[in-house]
């Protein structure tokens, strides 16, 4: 709740004012409240364009079109609660000691951090990017929770809702192999098995290239796809959400290398003592 | 030489005998030699499809193409003799022992073997994708070698001489960072860097990951952009040269995740050693 509350007040609100500022025609909708203000600044939008879709380009065609029934907190509000509750209960798990680790020994809090970052990447990329990966045809006229959340995520980037060929690629490849390998490398960790670090290492370099890959494609393409300067859609789902497979992959590629590169060195430094000659 | 030759009778050969049989006005053509009967059959092609240019699909709008003036053989020996040459020149540096190596071992040939193909992508992503990420843009109309090149490898696939998207993007990325991350693994390994394993796991997943990307796009494409079936173009150029980059480094992979697992075990037996209670 705590990260939907800052969520709100960090973006869904200044979006909310600054809406209701540039666009007189808002007024009476906002004494009515944000949501409602959002779906009449859309239909707003619509009318005014002629599309019957809120994506970008506004002359995007997405045959089948149907608008969410739910409202975009509503939405949000289960991505984030089960991505929350993923996060909180794989910290609690490894709260205690675990006596199948090395030692005995506590995990750190960073590493802790990792495992539930590891846990949520599972579930986002096999339970939503999998969804995506069976469904993107039906997508844009299909009411299910996991659509409609698509349907949603689709304004900040209309690849999603056209079912763009690289995008529907690089999601299939993330819902196959990065997912179910985040998973493993969860369990690769609690287990302290040997290969936990060359999983780490491949997650995150998997996700790291699929999301540059994404943004650069996006960036040739002059962001047509969603509407520059946009707070929410474009600034919170097109780049904050994604950004976040860039910053915090990066930074676990760099731990798994020296991770690895220390091990190798012990490696070494054993072969190098079989090897040397007796009389040294 | 020897793989030229190879690529000559295995490809090339059978390729001429196909098109001679299987259309009747390159009879004359096939009496004075293979490359005339391959550039009869290509305006024989552009005259029929009314296109000024080889690609596919046929109406496939290329501007300002214009015709290579080196022929086939002789690009693809630049390629392959160029590529030959480091391979060479790799596998004779790498024969004596190396001081420098763990213990003054020798390299295994599978080891040397590995050094020869990151020294060949080295160049290749640098150099030759380098010189497309650089110029995509002038391709079409230039004569250049490596221009030449490009527009001869794209009647495999004419992605590379329209400048799709996704494709510049993964070139990119490709000739940025595999390109030199490959130099740097085979310093590595010469030098024995405690980092070498970690850097072949990179730059083999990066280079899977980019291919797979690159085949399922087009697969997803439906081939458009290759003559499916056509030997040469749609089985050498495109299948079998891009394949090696699956299954390469796909074998590299498995074996950088089996030599850091070992050290990750020894390394964790040794901390299992020290926490291990004095009474035990």
């Amino acid at each position: 709740m705590v990260l939907q509350q800052l969520i709100f007040v960090t973006f869904i609100l200044p979006a909310s004012v600054h809406r209701s500022v540039s666009d007189v025609r808002c007024l009476d909708s906002c004494r009515v409240g944000f949501i409602s203000s959002l779906s009449f600044q859309e239909q707003m939008d619509k009318a005014a364009s002629g599309a019957p879709h809120p994506y970008w380009p506004r002359d995007l065609s997405v045959p089948h079109y149907v608008d969410n029934d739910r409202s975009m907190p509503e939405i949000l509000l289960f991505l984030f609660s089960v991505s929350g509750a993923l996060f909180l209960l794989m910290w609690l798990f490894t709260r205690n000691e675990l006596p199948v680790f090395a030692g005995g020994r506590r995990l750190s809090g960073a590493r802790r951090l990792a495992l539930c970052w590891f846990t949520v990447c599972g579930f986002i990329h096999m339970v939503v990017e999998g969804w995506f990966t069976l469904h993107y045809r039906a997508i844009p006229s299909d009411q299910s929770l996991l659509s409609q959340l698509w349907k949603e995520y689709s304004k900040g980037d209309s690849r999603y809702v056209i079912a763009d060929n690289f995008t529907v690629c690089m999601e299939t490849v993330t819902a196959l192999f990065w997912g179910p390998l985040s998973i493993w490398t969860v369990v690769a960790f609690l287990g302290c098995r040997s290969c936990r670090f060359v999983l780490q290492l491949i997650v995150s370099l998997g996700q790291l290239y699929g999301t540059v890959l994404y943004f650069y494609t996006e960036h040739r393409d002059g962001y047509i796809h969603s509407q520059p300067g946009h707070p929410i859609y474009f600034w919170f789902y097109f780049v904050f959400l994604n950004f976040l497979w860039v910053v915090i992959p990066l930074f676990l590629i760099l731990d798994a290398w020296r991770q690895l590169s220390t091990a190798q060195e012990l490696c070494d430094s054993r072969v190098m003592g079989k090897n040397r000659p007796k009389r040294q």
